[in-house]
């Protein structure tokens, strides 16, 4: 797992200062109420290893020179490579760059968006150099800039064109309007969908859903929506959110299976966890700006309720999530887990859910999250890019990495979050007994008067 | 685990005396029909272990001497510590003074409840001192004898009271009329519940509902029914299972949750082993006092079969129950599995269950339930005081201690009642092909001329 | 586990060529599309092993020498024990037998059968001899041709005779009509039943189903009904399986119950994953030669539908099934693994179900099961015979062998219809993004044109 930032469990909780309370065991996670200070501390930490890792420079394919005329373009200019495989443009970054945004807003350290402002300058400085390059060459996918001249899947569009639209409302960055419309373009008008209008995919099966759609394709809508106040963009992405949930939300489980395919309807479901995870991102993210007298909006939050009290109550005696949600015995995976802390986190504090239980299922997801994040500022044990399959065997094997860019964005996401979560006037939290207790404020008094 | 009295696995049945069958392997615990002498003994280890933890003197809290003048109260009189931490008021002990007075009633040995008397006569000889005490210092929570002059809870008074009623009927010990009207009247009149009369706390949140008050309330209710005769504890009886059920027990998972609150009364749900525990053996309490015509004895003893049958469903390969019902990876902990082998085995010699399938269970149980009787007659492996949480890794990380007093009276219920079904001419046990088959007397011959 | 025949993984997966793809992982078995090179080769290993420890001699059971003198019997005649303790008229290999035909068929290779011819032309010269034993000495279970010649349970006779009515069809062996007339008059006529018609046992509890009792009756119906054309077999056939499903198939779970009985026909149920693997065998040998215009078929049809998709939905990650379906602690189980391979593939290559999804988890139980056959052509880690029990503890620790020779006949079938699968024209599987995907040739065009 790489360098710990985090001593080796196992922990005592230092909220107890009953050093000999036979009542007080260990944890194998720092069970306890997390101080603002180290989570801080901790989204400082990514930041830095991000600026490290996500180069913005044209270089030369073959030499690794850099490109420094930007008049004619040549062949082998490409954008440097990360050293840790992270491209800037991937879907993955989008959600680094909502992370950011938030950290940003969360503790008004504006360094957490120089990471984006540098990146969006970047794809407008040198957009024009790749559209002449590819102009000239031809080059397609070997065009580095390729995803905004020519986005061909939700994966080149959707997430990254809503973390420009949120750029630009907070006017962090350059004007992007060329790039924001290419994207939404290909969100609203081309990707490929079901006659009904639900986002598919022609892959692995000839008709696909996959529920990483919805966070591929709902956030961007739903930021158009917001950008261009049209109705159409709302209504699309709630459709959206409903429809995919139709096909792919199991009513026994309570979880979101992987995919669906038309070759095999009624197939056995894989409760993949970050599946699971993109969908509840996708149901936050369009709540935040879908205006509540929508129609859509009730649906749209009971759907979000339902599937939180459902990944509540799996989480694991760690924390943290299992890649399979429905199986303890497959690994605990960080990507997933680091959504659904954040979004527990945001849930409370907007005033979807109670924070009563979901405060603590927070914390404790925050406390298994926070051993993932190490010394280096890395996020470690996030299952790698994963398609739609057919077998647990491919699922549980998938392997882990630091480099696996998915784990970022959410943990970002999660640690600003939990920080609005202490801080949050409404909520308060209770140390007794040895656990936590997060209530609303003037919900009652409780009474401890009659316990020894 | 501390010393173990059984040998350490894996075991061989021995009930198979051929030694070379290729069709016999080994096991984690005793899988065997265990005797009457086996459980006999580990009944009065336990017996040993309780009398030497169970001090009933007063001492001076700063030089431990004893207190030999009871004419005026001091300030620093209490009632002796035990060098297990094992209180002679709490709610465990109400319990093991149930397992004592069964196993009396089982073995025909007086000296288990030897123990029971010896409390007792304490009780009643102490109390005036201490009220004294009281007057005199106003000490609250510091006056050892707080629970009985000053009950502030179900835990200071269910229980305890229960195990004096039935004490009472026994005329085993001294008369304890004072302090059974003082406990009945908390239980009764002065608890906190819901508007519709359901026992309630005020923590952890303002209004919560335990599983756990099941069993601080419903005994004691259904005892004073059957001292009194009077109906409206019956029915108040009858109504908090019913009611509490209504809240707290998940149709789906046939389990109970830990606990309910009004913050959030839709939260996820926290199958904690114990709280079954509690359930069933309230319910069996009750069943065992309540008038066969009363309206609510169809209705809770269809509630009890309902969980028995999903509390059968979940015992593991060894024959014990998880910390967290639903949750394989959890601990195994022995006061829960202990109270579901009691349950099993007494519903099954009440009538109130098929021995088939069940009788199985229960000795299986107990198989598992043996390993954690070390030695020194201390009950091992049994989770310490927890209280109503809201986080999976708070549950799983409580820690065992053979000082948590909450195994010492399920086992010695549990042994005593394995002792009956061993015993109870209605029942057959088959040893065949292996295993155990328990069948009611009667109920049709069996044939293994076909078998190979 | 004995010698194994694969190298020990963990496993790379040689079909991805890139060797320092971060996106490819390792796996505890060989997760890859096997070859038919290579799986022929195992179940030539397996055809090797049977036929070694299946002797077909008459020798004296004191002495060991081989009987030569046919015309008068001698009390101390045996057939041959074998070295493996696998006998050659045991329910077991009916299967086997049922595994060499398929091979046969799917291979083309003679030798696959000549065990069974061996065997069968033994039961033919023999029985005379065995008869007259009998006749002369009454020897009862101690006349090695006692299911032959006085068959007193489905075990002795359902199993076998289906495959013995199989091979007359194929002309395999010779003339065993005599014996097919008294096995199945068995199954038809003198098995002991439920008033309903249900085949039923006396054991362990007096009136007792077994989910087993499927297969041993099921096959042999459908093939008696192919073989006389009367449609009354095929009726019971039918029936068998749907009452039997109406008393087992627990709906919630969608899992067949080891069994039920009359004196607690609302236990707790244990789904052992052998018993779920003779119900699927059974439905889908009957599917192969029920008419398609019989009333049952749709509904025989949708119960195995409905069962596969639930058993696909409980494959571990490592391919193959655990012992206890619904407990991901048991121990992966090889006979039941077998079993489901083949009912998967087969129903795939039937047109039953869908090749997408089920095609992978036939592959992923495949590359599972491969790991249990050893250079010697054993088959390991299969769960010995085992009884309709009432306890997990029992369940749990039943110990496993290579000489458990359940596991033998359902291997044999589950890599021949394996063999169909991977040939079969109309399915293709494309390996992409580092897994598999089977899907309905002709269904429809992937596109991968968008992927990085």
């Amino acid at each position: 797992m790489g360098s710990q930032a985090q001593a080796e469990g196992p922990y005592r909780n230092p909220d107890n200062k009953n050093l000999s309370d036979p009542g007080e065991g260990t944890y194998p996670v720092p069970y306890k109420k997390p101080t603002v200070a180290e989570i801080t501390a901790s989204l400082h930490r990514i930041r830095g290893f991000m600026e490290t890792a996500t180069p913005t420079r044209v270089v030369d394919k073959k030499t690794g020179a850099p490109i420094l005329d930007f008049k004619k373009p040549v062949a082998t200019a490409i954008t440097e490579a990360s050293h840790s495989d992270m491209g800037i443009m991937v879907y993955e970054m989008g959600v680094v760059h909502a992370g950011m945004v938030k950290a940003q807003e969360v503790t008004g350290d504006k360094r957490f968006t120089d990471l984006t402002a540098r990146h969006f300058n970047f794809f407008a400085d040198k957009l024009p150099y790749f559209r002449a390059q590819e102009k000239e060459f031809k080059l397609e996918r070997g065009n580095s800039f390729s995803r905004f001249l020519d986005p061909r899947a939700l994966d080149d569009a959707g997430s990254m064109c809503a973390a420009m639209m949120r750029a630009r409302a907070l006017k962090i960055g350059p004007d992007l309007s060329h790039i924001i419309a290419t994207c939404s373009d290909w969100v609203v008008n081309k990707q490929f969908r079901l006659p009904d209008g639900t986002m598919a995919r022609e892959r692995p099966q000839a008709v696909s859903l996959w529920a990483d759609d919805l966070y591929m394709s709902v956030p961007a809508l739903a930021e158009l929506g917001r950008m261009t106040g049209k109705r159409a963009h709302f209504d699309d992405a709630v459709k959206n959110v409903l429809q995919m949930s139709g096909y792919l939300f199991n009513k026994q489980q309570n979880l979101y299976t992987h995919g669906w395919n038309a070759n095999n309807p009624d197939a056995p479901n894989f409760y993949w966890a970050r599946a699971n995870g993109w969908a509840v991102m996708s149901m936050s993210d369009l709540l935040d700006v879908l205006p509540k007298d929508h129609p859509g909006y009730p649906q749209v939050l009971a759907q979000l309720r339902t599937t939180l009290k459902s990944i509540g109550e799996r989480q694991s005696g760690s924390g943290l999530w299992h890649q399979m949600l429905d199986r303890n015995d497959s690994y605990l995976e960080t990507s997933a887990s680091a959504m659904f802390v954040y979004v527990f986190a945001h849930a409370i504090n907007q005033g979807w859910i109670s924070p009563t239980t979901y405060g603590s299922i927070a914390q404790a997801g925050w406390a298994g999250l926070s051993t993932r994040i190490n010394d280096k500022g890395q996020v470690d044990g996030t299952c790698v890019g994963t398609t739609f399959a057919s077998d647990q065997v491919y699922y549980y094997n998938r392997p882990t990495s630091p480099f696996a860019l998915h784990g970022y964005g959410p943990t970002l996401l999660a640690g600003a979050e939990m920080i609005k979560l202490i801080n949050n006037p409404n909520v308060e939290v209770q140390h007794k007994v040895r656990t936590y207790h997060y209530m609303p404020k003037g919900a009652g008094q409780t009474n401890y008067r009659e316990h020894h």
